[in-house]
């Protein structure tokens, strides 16, 4: 490995490649952009959350010169405390996700050891060998950038999430002209984003909301419930423009929400005037049809406010009859069917539910192919490395670089690990590095791996039975009726037929007694737990010889 | 309750509303409408599949007159053998749908205690007091019928799964002319379909997949592997078409799509010349750009042939590059995750796989919006009562009800279990009977209940930890180490330190000794877990004083 190699490597992350973590690296300097963390699949049985597998940079901690973070969502943002906790660097970021930042590290009581350094689009931050040129992306959170990347290698353009739309609702376009001077510079790759690579078209504006939340304003009888992320302050500002056009008052439900918001209004990211924003408790005694209250929740999580009032146990108010609920938001992959269970339950309370594609009260914040064709011909790259997307996204999105004209032998599709080098302006594949991905569960980061998931997965496929057994030492003989705990496996209430058949064939077993005492009444539980209900409970059999 | 009322119920099931099973009643007459099952949800841990629960119907078995099936798929026909099991009442269903009956019931060994029944489209059928006229619908399997109910009560029609496909592939539309004769008797009450009432527009026609067919098979330079469902018949036979149009041969692959194939074959649903179907092994040694494979696994079944595929573990045959793998098929809500995993490893494997919404190479068996509204202006019924589909879908079917034209007193949306009463021709709703839905797992039908499912969710959230011990029974001093076993809880190579803390834990309350020893000994063990890795296993105690 050269040392004059431009090196990038996508740390790891959860079937997104390249979305919650990545490594410049020049000579000996490294620069990180974005500390994301992921949420685990259905599968991942008892899991928190997942961040990336960054072990690459364990023996490299001393030469990162520097980290940046593209925009405030969790997927870029959520693991700050656990590299920050290894990495003495300093960090850059716009004004809004320095803001979103600061609330993560002071929960984590990491506030003051951390260089947060607040940048904005169109500024130019010197990291190591790195030149990095901030520039404004439109995207489902305001303050988003991409970054021109100019290293002695050449100059590489990172768009982070992006969309291009032309009516945003903060009325911040991206910045076409930033991307066009890039491309005049001559620019050696481009690394885009791939989430909506199989969206055909373009993606509507985010502004399109607007009629859409109109047409359920004016047509709401009662309270109308809003849920959406606590990130997406842009659909703060609609539901507050939309408020004040139909003579209602908002109010904010929920810490996230809340915290979000204040945060917002302060930087100036939110504008409401004083007069429309009510607390939560005063709106509540106002007349139905006076107020919008925002909460989170629209991914079906069951603790979230949305949760809790779609099975009647939110602390501070119920769903009512005539209540219109707007769930601005999409389920995220994985999420559909706690999400449909909950707009259910919420009709069931007397809810009226309004959710896409019932009506446009949602779009993406992801460019979709036309956009992606845009971004290769505004951008012109010689070599492009589609990120941001699972395999099956990459893949589509190289096919389109090699439909607008880049050489396929100049597309690079990877997975994390997969190191990519640039040498002398030529595109090669370097070194595999770790690339995986670290769950994290309680207070342990790290420790629990697929191999305690899949224990965990084989306790709730049939649940388990304890034997417990005291046996003689001398005459080999049981000193007391087995005892037989099972949870998950049968219906206790039921089960008394065949916790006693199972014992009398463990005592048998026992007056038998030859050879692994163990193992033999382990056998002989499994073959009837099942034989007489087809089904593998996991069996611990405990013996004391006394 | 009056005996002269037509009581409508609809039999538990998982979430749908109707769609499993329901029973229509009439004095002392019952008629049963399909038989179904459900597929788990992702939380519903190591639930094999779940039945209605048609316990209403215990006291009422020697009333029942009649099974009808509408058409062959799962969630229509898969609890025939728990149904049949009690009821002893002779069963009516077309010609391929009873085919499918019958494998079912030929597992189950009760192809002899069922009273089968072959009828068609056309039909009339006399089900005690029911005049039962069965129309042909278009559905995504063949021999598709609705229900034209006529009772002394009036004349209810019951759809059924259905779309209004114009060009569908065996050129049998649904039957318009039998909706308008029935609507010109005058329909007292309407049951339909609501699967797709958020989709709206006009599902596309079964036949717009042909092109995108011809352009898969124009383009693969190797084999190309079709993944389906095992009844979709229809697509069997599109798939024979192309195969045909492009010269290549085609085998099945997996044992439910090559019996359903020979079937459908046999009884002509499915027709295919002789020399254009090769067996699998053949196909496995001809040149890769003269085959095409079909086989099941578009839902990311880990066990399906292509669930084996994407992780390199298929008997028979493995990816291959230059493979194109289409997945034919929607993803069913809640499988979305194991699908984009799968087509994400058969990418790796060096397959192109194509799906949905890369090409149009699915459409749905079901009627959007403008086809709903048809429905109802067709048969323009006194009253509207939305099934076969979850409260959202059944709630947006009801406004559109009242959209064309139907008084909003004279639409139930209802859920399952609620029974709906037409009394001298007036509607309103009856008692609410049993209408859950049962889990069947293993050999055992019911037995596992919601209280077992959620001791799995306990043992796979934290996992479990076994301490056994003797004491003594004079001293009450320990006689040997605390023994501890854990399963899905920690790492155990990384734990020792861990479990030698709790051991130590548990030896000094040992020796404090007062109270209960074994709530003692759970408290303390709990505490050192909780502290040590914020995560809470189950935790059992088992004390054995010798």
């Amino acid at each position: 490995m050269s040392n004059k190699n431009l090196r990038i490597v996508p740390l790891g992350g959860l079937g997104e490649i390249g979305k919650n973590m990545m490594a410049y690296e020049y000579g000996d300097n490294i620069m990180i952009v974005d500390t994301g963390i992921m949420f685990p699949e259905n599968d991942m049985l008892g899991i928190d959350y997942i961040i990336p597998d960054f072990n690459y940079l364990m023996d490299k901690l001393d030469i990162v010169r520097g980290v940046v973070i593209t925009h405030g969502h969790e997927d870029h943002t959520g693991a700050i405390r656990h590299v920050m906790d290894k990495i003495n660097a300093p960090v850059f970021a716009t004004e809004l996700t320095r803001g979103l930042l600061e609330v993560k590290l002071a929960r984590a009581n990491m506030i003051d050891q951390v260089d947060l350094n607040t940048v904005q689009a169109g500024d130019t931050v010197n990291i190591g060998p790195f030149q990095v040129e901030l520039f404004h992306v439109c995207h489902s959170i305001p303050d988003s950038v991409g970054l021109g990347i100019t290293s002695p290698a050449g100059l590489v353009v990172h768009t982070g999430d992006y969309k291009f739309d032309h009516t945003p609702v903060d009325n911040w376009p991206t910045d076409y002209a930033k991307l066009g001077e890039l491309a005049g510079r001559g620019v050696l790759a481009l690394l885009a984003d791939s989430t909506n690579a199989d969206k055909p078209g373009w993606t509507p504006s985010e502004r399109v909301i607007d009629p859409a939340f109109d047409q359920v304003f004016s047509e709401a009888p009662g309270r109308i419930i809003i849920a959406s992320f606590a990130s997406l302050i842009s659909r703060m500002q609609q539901v507050a423009n939309a408020a004040e056009r139909h003579g209602r008052k908002v109010a904010f439900a929920g810490m996230s929400m809340v915290e979000n918001a204040k945060m917002a209004r302060q930087l100036g990211y939110l504008e409401v005037p004083d007069d429309l924003v009510v607390d939560i408790n005063q709106a509540l005694n106002m007349k139905p049809d006076q107020i919008v209250l925002m909460s989170t929740g629209t991914q079906g999580e069951p603790t979230s406010v949305m949760g809790r009032l779609s099975t009647g146990t939110n602390r501070h108010f119920d769903v009512i009859e005539g209540d219109t609920i707007v769930l601005s938001s999409h389920p995220i992959p994985g999420n559909e069917e706690a999400v449909y269970r909950t707009i259910n339950r919420l009709f069931r309370r007397g809810a009226n539910v309004i959710y896409e594609p019932i009506a446009p009260v949602h779009v993406s914040g992801h460019a979709s192919q036309e956009e992606m064709k845009l971004m290769l011909h505004l951008i012109k790259p010689q070599y492009f490395i589609p990120i941001h997307g699972e395999l099956r996204h990459l893949r589509q999105h190289a096919q389109m670089a090699r439909d607008s004209g880049i050489p396929t032998e100049n597309v690079a599709v990877i997975e994390n690990g997969q190191v990519v080098e640039f040498d002398d302006g030529e595109m090669k594949l370097g070194d595999r590095v770790p690339g995986g991905y670290v769950f994290v569960d309680g207070a342990s980061v790290g420790d629990i791996g697929p191999s305690v998931v899949r224990e965990r997965e084989a306790l709730a496929r049939d649940g388990i039975v304890v034997i417990s057994l005291v046996v003689d030492h001398n005459t080999g003989r049981l000193r007391e009726e087995p005892e037989i705990i099972t949870r998950g496996f049968v219906y206790k209430h039921d089960a008394d037929d065949l916790l006693a058949l199972a014992s009398k064939r463990i005592t048998d077993t026992i007056s038998r007694g030859n050879g692994n005492l163990e193992d033999d009444i382990q056998q002989t539980a499994k073959a009837v737990f099942y034989n007489e209900t087809k089904r593998r409970p996991m069996v611990f059999v405990t013996i004391n010889r006394v």
